[in-house]
């Protein structure tokens, strides 16, 4: 993986590049689908690419691991080639899954995570070591490091304690990472992440342990989990001082289109998140106009189209009207057209971010544009 | 409304045909994808017109009523301009489901059925005549006359009584259609619906008095309610004898892809039928090769395309090991391919059923392609 700095915004710390890597090069900052499964949620892989023009996805290893297992993966010739989709693929490391989902048969020690699985209840075993190994074999491009992402609120000494074993969880991926290679033939790269709940001593000494791996890119973690928007906003600024200029960064699982914006200006790169497709599914629509529910009475007789200064088929296509009529019928077309307007509005939003940095114009330009889609119509 | 007969099978009742509507043609024989509350679950319009290529599909007139009710229909412009599917609509004049989902709250009288909805509980009135103005509201172009669909079995007394009924309300029917006109400055027409169970006198005699009303197409209703499929077939034939050979002929609610080219054998010349829809969210799919049910173990690592040689985008791009993954993680996007195979599948079997109905080679080929398409994968 290779990443080229291409421009710094002359206002804030906003930079525009490019994640090069196997399976295609990364406009950044980008916004990285979700796919837990294996499927972005609604979406066609045709749909992924033509209308919402993402550029790379993720996948999550807990799911897939479980289901449909590697086994089959391995057998596919990696998750590209199960799903289909050929262009660029990052695997969550399952460390938030294994907290978040479960449940209270898990228990976390040195050694790594012992879980019960949601499908079926049996039992597994996630270490730092056996984690490598499963996103080696499930083909992502970029395969996160295991850690424990601590919720939030946190006392500093589980903070502190949560944030060294995950740095020596770290030193054990990279040690088991640099002692593998792909099994498909293209390279694979690994991210570590930053943790420290919200504390900013905490913070600086993982940023500072984080970038003295020399690893090609870099994430922060434990972000997103219910603090402040302030906070999250701090621990980023204070991070991307301490991250190298000359890497990527990804604050993972954000957030709102505000947050992605003034994290852009933070410096950070790459960003994922489950809220444009699940806010989807629940009738809450991103528009260039301002945000929409559109479970609400005045869009009942809208007959304009979902967002026509976005574009593309289903927000060109499509009513207001009809679209709110398929979300309260329950009607999977709803989801279906909703997911695909959300994405596409997120993927034309940091693609427009990245035009104004390039032009020198993006601090200016974030501020107006936020005041816009940040309205609730 | 217009219908040429282009063709008569010389071994078989079958026939080649065109109906001719404001909105477009229909090549027939046609199997119409059933879209209940104004979408075709899971399909995009763009997918239903491309992909599947549908010619007409249904609506119905209980789901459209309830929601999202006629103000919002007549204030988009119709059905057609409400979902964006500017082809052919038929619907459905729910007679059917008022039996089927009111439930307790329902009474049937002379006048009219009394029912609660399925939604909020609330009553509500149709007639003859009511539905006879729906339907014109909604704007399908092809309306159903209001019946009573009565269930298998049936003894012969309710059956005599109930299609003596049905055929009082066409005649109220035919004078309500009669004395309204289009609202959308496009033509409709209305299709009454022969009943009579399983009696032959019974079917013969409402198939009697369907051809004296002389409309532009006619209907048979109550069938494929559970009868085994020689009684449907004895039905349809006796009752294709008797309707005019120069309208066209619609088989309400049929069936599987061999019930579909058995009564095209028999004369029929329309098809609906939610089988291929809710069959692929459940997993079974039809195929050119046979029938596939995708959750059995034995296409977990089968990483052929669903169909190649049925062919289009979902078929020939997805893998069954995928579609499988997909469907027993519950994922929407299962459903989706799943929807838009088995209805490209059904699409392309009517069409195929055409040319060679032309060809003059319909009844050989049926015999053939059945051993194929029914066979267990």
């Amino acid at each position: 993986m290779k990443f080229d700095l291409v421009t710094n915004d002359p206002h804030s710390k906003a930079r525009a590049g490019v994640v090069h890597t196997d399976h295609g090069a990364i406009q950044t900052p980008i916004f990285m689908p979700v796919g837990t499964a294996g499927t972005v949620k609604a979406v066609h892989q045709r749909e992924l690419k033509e209308d919402i023009k993402a550029q790379i996805i993720l996948g999550n290893t807990y799911h897939l691991y479980l289901r449909p297992g590697l086994d089959i993966l391995e057998k596919a010739g990696g998750l590209h080639k199960f799903n289909g989709w050929d262009f660029p693929i990052l695997t969550d490391s399952g460390g938030y899954q294994v907290y978040s989902l479960a449940g209270t048969g898990r228990k976390i020690t040195e050694e790594g995570v012992k879980f019960k699985s949601h499908i079926d209840g049996s039992l597994h075993f996630f270490t730092p070591e056996s984690v490598m190994d499963i996103q080696r074999r499930i083909g992502a491009d970029i395969i996160m490091a295991f850690d424990e992402c601590t919720p939030y609120p946190c006392d500093f000494s589980y903070a502190r304690k949560s944030m060294e074993m995950t740095h020596r969880w770290l030193q054990r991926c990279c040690e088991r990472f640099d002692a593998t290679e792909s099994m498909y033939g293209y390279s694979q790269t690994l991210f570590p992440i930053v943790q420290g709940s919200t504390y900013k001593d905490l913070r600086r000494q993982s940023a500072e342990f984080i970038a003295s791996m020399g690893r090609e890119g870099n994430a922060i973690g434990g972000l997103s989990v219910g603090e402040p928007a302030e906070d999250m906003y701090e621990m980023t600024e204070l991070v991307c001082d301490i991250l190298p200029k000359d890497k990527p960064r990804y604050l993972m699982g954000v957030g709102t289109p505000e947050n992605i914006l003034e994290c852009i200006a933070l410096g950070i790169d790459m960003f994922d998140c489950v809220l444009p497709t699940r806010n989807a599914r629940h009738g809450i629509l991103y528009t260039t106009q301002g945000v929409i529910n559109i479970r609400n009475e005045k869009w009942k007789d809208d007959f304009s189209p979902i967002d026509e200064t976005l574009g593309g088929y289903v927000s060109s296509f499509y009513s207001k009207s009809y679209l709110r009529h398929l979300i309260k019928s329950e009607e999977i077309l709803g989801s279906q057209i909703a997911s695909v307007h959300n994405l596409t509005f997120y993927l034309w939003l940091v693609g427009q971010a990245r035009e104004q940095i390039l032009a020198g114009t993006f601090a200016q330009w974030k501020n107006e544009i936020l005041k816009k889609i940040n309205q609730r119509l």
